[in-house]
């Protein structure tokens, strides 16, 4: 190792061992608004949160990192570093590029800008009024067109926002697998909706008590393997996982006493979150490979332990009676009738409340409509009409107002224009992972019948876990399972569950 | 405002706000690790918290601020700012001193041995080895010598370490109040011991549910006018009250199973600290103002609701009804026998077990002794002789050991001498407070006995509670009670309701 680099790799490291330091702090500050910090300490709690995000971005943007990466980078240095240390150089310079193209002031006016746009947005739900929102949904648009200026534009202009969540995805491989995906489950989701058979969900309409549910969830995060001793359990109106570092990972969830089934899954949904950043090897703590790889492959861990574990038959067949003991003389229909009400589909207007199969239809049309506004010129004034026709087509619903059409969800109105994709390839690479996992791991389905779920959760670490960022996710799918990502799995995972329920 | 002004004046702003940005952060990072942050999650915090409080050392050191608070003081400059500007300048002063006259080298060092004195301290009172801990303690004296001589001697070289917690104490005034205390109070404890009247407290032996007494505590804080719109009850094993800023103040208790008025006055001890930082002005938040004045002053708020007010009488005529319904069948004896009960006097070995009365004598001999070591050349050696002599000869009881002895509290292995001092100012200031409020509320007692406690808190809200650090100690108290510092009214307080209990 040369003097130079002596010299360079220790300030370095610590400067992103700082900013992960900043990104903890500020990880609990956000944690602690979510959890039940008071109403009367937001404003100093903004201002706390204001500053610090200030300053971790002067060191995320500052000459001297500049210096150290460009001196890490020159061959002869990266040639030097570990495997890991040259992957802290690429994901730094990432990060530091993204950040250092924008210039402050134009970054400073989307902030306030999307922090508006948000408001307008939640007045503009409530009140079903597309025409007020409008104005500063084309604000945010154009905002966004000028940073993929700023950044470049890759091979379409869309592909620099997919880039952000999903690194190295583009719209020529979301036409291919989104494609192929429609095509299968339109006809799916009509077939369904036309089956006589519907499973009963009427023995769903009771009250179950909080504290049963919460002492089901504890137990089923527990058999999942989630380690209490690196995590803890609250409540927050929105569930969600946040992985301050491998030893604290929190989860929360929201009890419904009128759905037992809400926090059931939306734990063992964030459980799967849960478990990747536990799991994250002890190398890369305290630096910025220690997260998930993408938005897609972590939501393929929620998704695959809530979905392909958490609703199959031989789960239940397990943990069924566990539940019916926590609820005495509440649960009285067979396992058989509590799996198929737990599996219902319906073709719905509301992306938050669809069924596992329809899900990806909502995510498609979001997916085609981002397309048309950065690849295709569409314009915020068509959007109403573009969604309802995409709905008609797909789901064969029309939504009745902008309410719940165009304006149901936050994203677009914060500038998160790439990020939906993420839900369904997370479905299209649970699926693809399971069934590697199924030929690998022996009895794989007569372990989750057993409740034996340890053995997957570390067949899970040992392929992905562990690795936080250290593969992309197009080298993760590819070590995985030996594939691209490809829809098949997904279509075929479908069409075997639901055309058993439905009797197709 | 001279051109300079009106540049100097928004930066010295915008550092002292980011201080109490990164205060704030902090201050939820240690709640969040005392109320259930995960056990494996520590060394990352830790670092965390290190590299936090590192960048938040360098504002408050900063050759910038520096400048700034120089260009503030000059006399034409100083002269133009409002009153809370001026204090600002004042207090950042003596901060910022403080802080650069340690050289960062001694200061790192200090707190390395810092960190191995405490856990050798546990170890040793463990294993009742005062030796062991001895030499860590020499070094720990020997550190905080060197920080006197670096920040300047003051009248005394002990009241350097005063003044950190008690702006403008001194040893001279010490000695004449708590000589005033010992003299009466020395005699008092020996008749109370003698008397052949004792407070049957066998009742209190019993189990009470953990859920009737958070309901209790609850309930008692809404009473007193904590606001939980800004703050919030958790549960800590030793109970803390955090002032995040004035909208969000937490406090923690504890719930003993086999004692019921451990929750109960602790939380209305935390809960007197928390009524003081949610009630300060809107104009100091943000600043280094919006805290209490002074340890003694914040002590004085904690221990007038749990003792002047919450182990009173008429507190107990208004609330002990409510006790009793929670705990159905539990508490029969009579209202008069639960207040005789929980206002026993017994000198004893322990400071944190020891009762209202008998606590300031164990505060005494702590001042003494601290007196002795900083102003006097006493030895660590010397420590446990000097204390077991004390302890005989004011409260008439002898450690069997050193771990019962001096070796009973955290403070001194972490350096904290000039501290304990404010728990008897608290006592003191607490009583002579109360004698002004019952002369100036009309009726107090009768308020007390109605359950009116808002006009208690209102009025310590405009006396003392709103200024935060805008008024000294000192300015204080004889702003509310005309008078300065008197250990008189503690006497005729303790004499008045002690000689009543126990009949003397």
């Amino acid at each position: 190792m040369t003097v130079h680099m002596e010299k360079t790799l220790p300030l370095f490291m610590e400067t992103i061992r700082k900013i992960k330091s900043y990104e903890e702090a500020l990880g609990v500050l956000y944690w602690d608004l979510r959890t039940g910090a008071p109403r009367k300490g937001m404003d100093a709690r903004s201002e706390a949160i204001g500053n610090l995000s200030g300053d971790m971005f002067k060191l995320q943007t500052s000459e001297e990192l500049g210096a150290n990466l460009a001196d890490l980078e020159r061959p002869e240095a990266f040639a030097q570093l570990s495997e890991i240390e040259q992957r802290l150089v690429t994901e730094t310079r990432k990060d530091y590029d993204r950040s250092v193209k924008i210039p402050p002031k134009l970054y400073q006016e989307y902030v306030v800008l999307a922090a508006q746009s948000e408001n307008k947005w939640e007045e503009a739900k409530a009140n079903n009024d597309y025409a007020a929102f409008q104005p500063y949904l084309e604000k945010v648009i154009d905002y966004t067109q000028q940073f993929i200026d700023l950044w470049g534009a890759k091979a379409t202009r869309y592909d620099t926002l997919l880039d952000q969540y999903e690194p190295g995805m583009t719209t020529a491989e979301l036409d291919r697998v989104f494609g192929g995906l429609r095509e299968q489950l339109v006809p799916l989701v009509s077939a369904i909706a036309e089956s006589p058979h519907k499973p009963d969900t009427s023995f769903l309409q009771q009250t179950f008590s909080k504290a049963a549910q919460k002492d089901y969830s504890l137990f089923i995060l527990g058999q999942m393997g989630y380690d209490f001793e690196a995590g803890r359990l609250d409540e927050s109106v929105h569930p969600f996982a946040t992985g301050l570092n491998p030893g604290d990972v929190r989860i929360t969830t929201r009890y419904l006493e009128n759905d037992v089934t809400s926090a059931l899954f939306g734990t063992i949904h964030e459980g799967g979150h849960a478990l990747y950043e536990q799991n994250i090897m002890s190398e890369l703590i305290g630096t910025p490979l220690c997260t998930g790889t993408s938005m897609g492959i972590h939501e393929s861990q929620s998704r695959f332990w809530e979905n392909v574990i958490g609703r199959s038959k031989p789960f239940w067949e397990r943990y069924y009676a566990d539940l019916q003991q926590r609820f005495p003389g509440q649960l009285t229909v067979p396992v058989d009738s509590f799996y198929s009400a737990t599996n219902v589909v319906e073709p719905s207007l509301i992306r938050i409340e669809a069924d596992e199969l329809t899900y990806n239809l909502h995510i498609i049309i979001r997916y085609e409509i981002e397309k048309l506004i950065f690849n295709g010129g569409a314009k915020a004034s068509e959007l109403p009409e573009i969604w309802n026709a995409k709905y008609k087509e797909y789901l064969g619903v029309e939504p009745a107002s902008n309410a719940e059409g165009v304006l149901q969800d936050v994203h677009w109105s914060g500038g998160m224009f790439g990020y939906f994709p993420s839900y369904s390839l997370g479905n299209m690479y649970a699926a693809q992972i399971a069934d590697t996992m199924e030929r690998e791991l022996p009895d794989f389905w007569s372990l989750v019948g057993r409740g034996e779920l340890h053995p997957i959760k570390d067949w899970l670490t040992e392929r992905i876990y562990k690795y936080g960022k250290l593969r992309t996710p197009s080298e993760l799918i590819n070590a995985v399972t030996g594939k691209s990502l490809d829809s098949s799995y997904l279509v075929r995972y479908l069409e075997n569950k639901y055309k058993q329920i439905y009797k197709l």
